[in-house]
């Protein structure tokens, strides 16, 4: 029985480490968000699905964490880009919530609207601050279930203390989506 | 930069592999349920959340995965027994979704109705059957917010496939909850 003993572990590719630059400072939404389109589109030539997302420090712009759609690589339904930018976050800065005194204000930014369970990833993050580029309705064209989120999650989440912003580059962000339809990309629970 | 490479591990703890036995036919939906509220109640003891979740094999009711709150343990707030159940059993049954012609119809157990980031989690693992015992209210009456699930859920879930049972062994598994209040566990978002 020792297999089922051994930790779930939940990788990202190298690719997307080395794409990454930790030092620099993005200092407008529109550059944060540039980011993380370019890594849903970098993880479609990968072979992965087309969604990126990151974690930034709210103080000085950089980077904290990234993430990537990672679902068929992984093998769990939990491993879309802003649970692992989530994740990945958390583990960095040691802390479960993103709002302890210890860690910087953060703010996630996603190439796409969240599904319904990265709603609920992102309303128990600690997260100050979401961003998001492609809608919902925009992810559905192309055939994915967003699920049930409900209908005020904008509201919902402001009264829990995590801004939103939408709409930030939703034509970029859709042109990856475009362009993942179009290489015939798996699309999830259709 | 090498940390930031490493893969996100999420571990269950030896007690819990220790508790559990994978060869029993669990044939009751009590049976499975008391072992869902058994998880949670040890949970306690050993300092975790009041919340333990079970997925079980639909044909023989033999234990497939089993999870418990670790977002304190893991420092990751997705570590809800939920997810960990639902990780290990996609991770056991090599599938991202568990309505894969691969594997088996899964039910998922669990001591408490779902919050928000579970609920999400279930909608796309595929689980087949979802069975809770305490309501959300009960968690909501300890102090826990369980975040903006749609007042619809039950139908949402049953609409996409997944068949929702609720109340069993609903005061057992309410008195694990008060255990953990009197205990002066940590209550998340309050």
């Amino acid at each position: 029985m020792t297999s089922r003993r051994q930790p779930v572990c939940i990788e990202l590719p190298d690719w997307l480490f080395d794409a990454l630059d930790f030092q620099r400072a993005y200092a407008t939404g529109e550059q944060r968000m540039a980011l993380a389109i370019s890594l849903s589109a970098r993880n479609v030539e990968h072979g992965g699905g087309p969604f990126g997302a990151c974690v930034f420090d709210m103080r000085n712009h950089q980077l904290i964490a990234a993430g990537v759609n990672r679902v068929e690589q992984t093998g769990l339904s939990v491993a879309h880009a802003e649970m692992m930018a989530l994740m990945q976050a958390q583990r960095r800065l040691q802390s479960w919530t993103l709002r302890a005194d210890s860690v910087p204000g953060c703010e996630l930014v996603t190439s796409s609207e969240p599904c319904v369970q990265c709603y609920g990833g992102i309303y128990w993050s600690g997260i100050r601050q979401l961003v998001c580029g492609a809608r919902r309705s925009d992810v559905m064209a192309l055939g994915f279930d967003e699920g049930p989120r409900s209908e005020d999650w904008t509201e919902s989440l402001q009264k829990h203390g995590t801004a939103v912003k939408t709409d930030v580059l939703r034509d970029a962000a859709v042109e990856v989506l475009q362009a993942y339809k179009k290489r015939g990309g798996l699309i999830y629970n259709p």
